[in-house]
């Protein structure tokens, strides 16, 4: 059975987790820890938590069990002290209160959703991602970057404190697997915080792996304006310290006009400038018809379609 | 095999659960739904939810899980919006607005924690408790009830806000059961709550089922000051319409004196008056060395044996 690594944290990996999870294949996430908004970071700044959110993402996607186990883990508290937490994430946080590891508390939440692979966060030490913009501005945390409209104006650099180890288990993961997939997700906020961590660019380098970038669909405003797909292999590449991927999967289906237009104020749709025969382009589109009502905010009115993504990521692996 | 039913709510039901929960019998707990104090008021008041705390001691009495589950049962927040929040009450309210059913939530937790038996709420409408003191002060809740200093100076009324029906679960439990048992607890808080109930009384009437009487170690200090055991017994007889009690399970072992003198503050030994046949005198007290430091708060420095209650109990449904 082929190994899948997927590597990323927040609501991208989400569509590419669910995808490949109907597949015979043994998959892994590895999941960035620097996420420090919403419920993630009152559980983080209070309890003293490790960030839960995304792992919970990632924990959902792959879980095997009832609806009624992924709407309680998904369920949002809309009143009084428990408001903005997600169910999962307290479940989470108090796991790993009881257990002393977070590491085990995902373990059990795993058991507890039947789920199909495993969830890995890329390391088991409280950081913090720090953005020094090019105009000496420093943002704070993974929500003051993600909330920022001036990133395309350059940064400086971009940086984990304290400047954390590599949880093993993803290292093992990453040398393990046959086919790396990084994306779809927010660059600076989702998958270069990964990256940041010591021993991952290392041994993605160092992987045989063949590795597969999912270009996001949307440009982020303020972000990652006008940027094209050579520019987010590019931006990773740096990190990385060398061109790793095999293969970048793009999308050729255009939205519709009218989504489009709606979208315009959040972003605009990422260009393909590159023809090397390492892009695959393909329909990559979800129906907008299909989602339920509360998704239909404007971030998620354009996204990607689960069972496309992993149809041709699978084709990718059939030929390994 | 003998089905057993315990009527009550609040922790004094954890000791007759866990220590029956060894024997080969059918283990039924019924639980009063008028807590509305700490968490589980909160969770009352900003989720709309039934009351959950007294039906997460039953499961996690119960229960056949690891002790890690029943330390994240029983974990509760120190810190922020989550303070004094127990992680079951937050499972329970939130697996009830998940289901929209709160039975659906005890029987799925139910699940989650292996239990031995089955835990059913008395009703599973929104009620309050009220008292109506002679000195006409109302008190309103479970809570204010507890704490009132004043109830030894008599009382009108005391009154479920609505008048429920009963859970037609519990009055089923009731009917098929073989024994009975009521006790120990709160006699206002946690006994009487549950024959306030429409249906309840006179089920417990009707049941061919033997009945027996837990009677409290100690009294509560301006609640029950004074009360002998026949003193308990004639108020709960005065609610059920009859004299149902068929043994009354006394302890005869004297507590040290020095914790007589700490817990004097609280209230002091019920003293048995009693010397009909249906009295059952048995040592019946828990060693306080054996208890974890933290629940070495007064109220707790003298409790029953839950081994000790259960070898007589079992002794009299080995009569049946």
């Amino acid at each position: 059975m082929k190994k899948i690594v997927v590597i990323g944290g927040g609501t991208g990996n989400f569509a590419v987790l669910r995808g490949l999870k109907s597949y015979d294949v043994e998959l892994s996430a590895i999941v960035s820890m620097a996420d420090d908004g919403g419920s993630t970071g009152i559980l983080r700044d209070e309890l003293g938590v490790l960030p839960p959110g995304d792992v919970r993402q990632c924990l959902v996607a792959l879980s095997n069990s009832s609806n009624m186990m992924r709407s309680l883990m998904n369920y949002r508290f809309e009143n009084g002290g428990l408001e903005g937490h997600s169910f999962g994430n307290l479940l989470l946080s108090t796991l790993e209160k009881v257990t002393g590891s977070f590491e085990k508390a995902v373990e059990e939440v795993g058991k507890i959703l039947y789920i199909r692979g495993k969830v890995i966060p890329v390391t088991t030490h409280q950081v913090r991602l720090r953005m020094l913009l090019n105009n000496r501005r420093l943002l704070e945390g993974e929500k003051e970057i993600y909330l920022s409209q001036e990133i395309d104006q350059g940064y400086k650099s971009i940086y984990l404190e304290p400047f954390p180890k590599a949880n093993p288990h993803a290292i093992a993961e990453i040398a393990n697997a046959d086919m790396i997939v990084m994306g779809p997700g927010g660059l600076h906020t989702s998958l270069i915080p990964n990256l940041l961590v010591d021993g991952v660019s290392d041994a993605l380098r160092a992987s045989h792996a063949k590795k597969t970038f999912v270009v996001n669909l949307m440009n982020r405003k303020g972000q990652t304006t006008g940027f094209r797909v050579s520019h987010y292999l590019s931006e990773i590449n740096r990190f990385v310290g060398a061109d790793i991927f095999d293969y970048v999967l793009v999308n050729s289906q255009k939205p519709a006009q009218e989504l489009i237009e709606v979208y315009a104020e959040e972003g605009e749709l990422v260009e393909n400038d590159l023809s090397d025969e390492r892009v695959i382009a393909a329909p990559l589109l979800g129906e907008p018809k299909d989602m339920p009502k509360k998704d239909l905010i404007k971030r998620n009115l354009i996204r990607h379609d689960s069972k496309k993504l992993a149809q041709e990521l699978m084709k990718i692996v059939s030929h390994l």
